[in-house]
């Protein structure tokens, strides 16, 4: 079965983006020290297209991340930027240049339909019909392959909500923001059956891996 | 040299209490769960006069922790409860009945002078003059060990800001409470030096332990 895999980088505060995030701080303020550990990795830079880089405790989660991916879905906020940018004559392509590093069908939540846009070989699709219609047809895109939820926290908080995350690897950095967007939020005391199984600390960074236990499926499964 | 040892048990959403703290409800709702991991352990309910008890990977990190400790201090609201309680006729003295598992002298930050209180082998005294008197007091009755804050969450939080706290144990509980007390909340994203440098998981909890690096020490040392 296809599993929706959900991952993040989040600070000891809570934090997944610093505050006052705006097109000139995409991440918020402070919010690039969320992600040193991974862009310091050679298999993240590898998968970006980058020579060099660390091999350690990391590496391993990392390309774990990367495997049998088979689509992406993603929030309004993580394809980018500015409300209204869409509509200006310069549309928004998102943030990632020419070359994309998904290579695979990236589903877009928004509210604004779209006609698809293809950029090297990623193909985003915006979705208009909400977090059920773009988990179906992101499953049907990855050919039997799982489905990775990108983030960001708003779209993130909807699908853990339903109950519809199968896998959650938090990426603890254990530094504070002080501020900027929560994961946790309005989500209540309820996990929806995620359970802590695995735990890769180095001095930059401590994954958290949860899965969802038998018998603690979602409801739409 | 005596250093400020602070541990907390603290959920995956930041909350080290949860909503509703009451006299019925000390620790909010579902506080509770932020302690099974401990309480379950034969090292706890030992040091607690308990017998019984797990062993498991957060067993020494519990044994470390009760070592070496000469004094403590806490909040008002670590050590109890309701606003005007001690003014009643039935004073309060604490949460921990007439036998507190402390065992060395313990100091109260309050804003309400108050005489010393002795329960079993343990002294509780109340300081009026603030985080910095409470701590110099501490250390003077540690006799050379180490002083433990044992919280609140408001304590904590004047200790840290101020830069005396030189090691840190959290124990991340994977759970969500929803609601309650923030530890890390109008702290700004200063760490103050502290930085992680042990992890040891369970299935239960995940302890991260933060000491301050050599050269980043505290203010008032």
């Amino acid at each position: 079965m296809s599993r929706l895999r959900f991952r993040i980088s989040i600070s000891l505060d809570g934090f997944v983006a610093g505050p006052e995030q705006s097109v000139r701080h995409p991440l918020g303020i402070g919010g690039e020290r969320l992600h040193h550990w991974a862009t310091a990795l050679a298999a993240w830079r590898g998968a970006h297209g980058m020579e060099g880089g660390e091999i350690n405790a990391s590496t391993a989660v990392m390309e774990e991340s990367l495997v049998n991916i088979g689509a992406t879905v993603m929030g309004r906020n993580m394809f980018g930027g500015h409300p209204g940018g869409w509509s200006t004559s310069e549309p928004w392509n998102g943030w990632w240049g020419d070359e994309p590093p998904f290579h695979h069908p990236v589903f877009v939540l928004t509210r604004h339909p779209r006609s698809p846009l293809v950029l090297g070989d990623t193909r985003f699709h915006f979705v208009t019909e909400g977090i059920h219609v773009a988990l179906e047809q992101a499953r049907a895109a990855a050919g039997g392959r799982d489905v990775a939820l990108a983030g960001g926290a708003h779209a993130a908080r909807q699908y853990l909500a339903a109950g519809l995350v199968d896998e959650m690897e938090l990426h603890l950095v254990p530094i504070l923001l002080g501020g900027g967007e929560r994961l946790f939020d309005q989500l209540g005391d309820d996990l929806h059956g995620l359970s802590l199984v695995r735990t890769v600390a180095t001095p930059a960074v401590v994954h958290l891996k949860f899965e969802r236990l038998h018998g603690a499926r979602g409801p739409l499964r």
